[in-house]
């Protein structure tokens, strides 16, 4: 597939991803990219902005496209080593900019995997990649294609569900810090869905103090994998 | 000017701002809204999904655009009348998904404005509206000519100055609760400018445990927003 942008493409290359081919910008003059470029023996093309404008669909390339080896997704199973787990579900998120920047903050967060379902949720696009700004080379998704049987397939193994929803607690100290925990996130439009809120231990809201009563999902999303993962913690 | 989306346009009418007239879908009917449209007189046009795709280039309208009066600016001097503030600064934004969800989650958080830099910094366009979903009826946007003058006068009227910003602390009791205070959140590339950072009175960065390093600029000011608001407090 096509990805793109400073960062998509540096971290592709470092984690290394199969890169079959760099388009760079006649003007591109990022020497930590070209010299690691050169160091791994990449093929690579120079090109013209508009050229690179058509292979991205005018994404925002900073003058770097690169053909890489596709994102390929994890299965559940990766979860049950025994080990303490924290995680992400995406109940259908539909928006490849909250999709790529849920990506990055989960990525940053520490965050263990993040699950989307086969259907209904935006796919790793090119966008998806730019946006998650090279947090997918490091990131495991799991893709099922139930999100509710991979929700008791969780709890089976000892999971606390936490569920992001209007009508859930403000406070988030109700989640034991000694157990794996999955967080559900819910689609843009309609959150999370009636089976995977009834699904879930808890159902945590977050404080709202203006006329405004939701947020943006990846802003969401951030305020609530930083307080799941304990990250401002006061002295 | 035009915008679009059913919280947006929902909102616009609720905070009684002038609208011209709104366009929708000859497959529209979100009750609530057509009662509100019908209820305050406002002129309404029936049309089709293209004309409405043409209206908004392409925005994802939901059926609903309005004609409405623009939005104005505030001035500095709003801040000013004795009572503690909290505000957030924003040293040039360019994404417009970026500065819409930081109007949203502002809002949100009952910050009392916003000041953003009358060159360099996104404007007000059609897809911020749409972002903000209806935030921008209530917060207002004070534009000035030197955000580094703005910070001066600030600084003079007793407000604490937090730079969000890579060499920060990631400690934000230092903060103390009893000053108003105004958060300075970097354009998406290269972050705060230097003047600014150099007059901020506190540099506070955002923990991180992955390999990624930054955030997307909306999810970054939503953790630090939340934080200076104290929003997330622990019982």
């Amino acid at each position: 597939m096509i990805i793109y942008g400073k960062n998509t493409v540096k971290e592709a290359i470092l984690a290394n991803r199969v890169v079959h081919i760099v388009y760079i910008d006649n003007k591109f003059n990022d020497k930590a990219i070209l010299n690691l470029i050169a160091e791994k023996n990449i093929k690579i093309t120079k090109t013209n902005k508009h050229e690179l404008n058509l292979l991205t669909n005018n994404g925002l390339h900073q003058g770097v496209v690169a053909k890489v080896k596709n994102y390929e997704t994890s299965v559940l199973d990766i979860l049950f080593d025994g080990k303490k787990k924290n995680i992400v579900i995406l109940d259908k998120i539909v928006d490849p900019h909250n999709f790529g920047a849920i990506i990055r903050t989960a990525e940053a967060a520490g965050i263990d995997a993040l699950i989307v379902s086969s259907r209904g949720q935006v796919k790793v696009t090119p966008t998806v990649t730019k946006i998650a700004s090279g947090a997918l080379e490091y990131l495991p998704i799991i893709e099922v294609n139930n999100l509710n049987n991979a929700i008791l397939k969780l709890k089976e193994n000892n999971f606390i569900i936490i569920g992001a929803a209007l009508e859930g607690k403000e406070n988030f100290n109700l989640v034991n810090d000694e157990f794996s925990k999955a967080l559900i996130i819910g689609n843009e439009g309609v959150g999370i869905s009636y089976l995977l809120k009834k699904n879930s231990d808890y159902l945590v809201k977050i404080p709202m103090k203006g006329k405004t009563n939701s947020l943006n999902a990846s802003v969401a999303a951030g305020l609530l994998i930083y307080e799941m993962m304990g990250l401002f913690k006061k002295e």
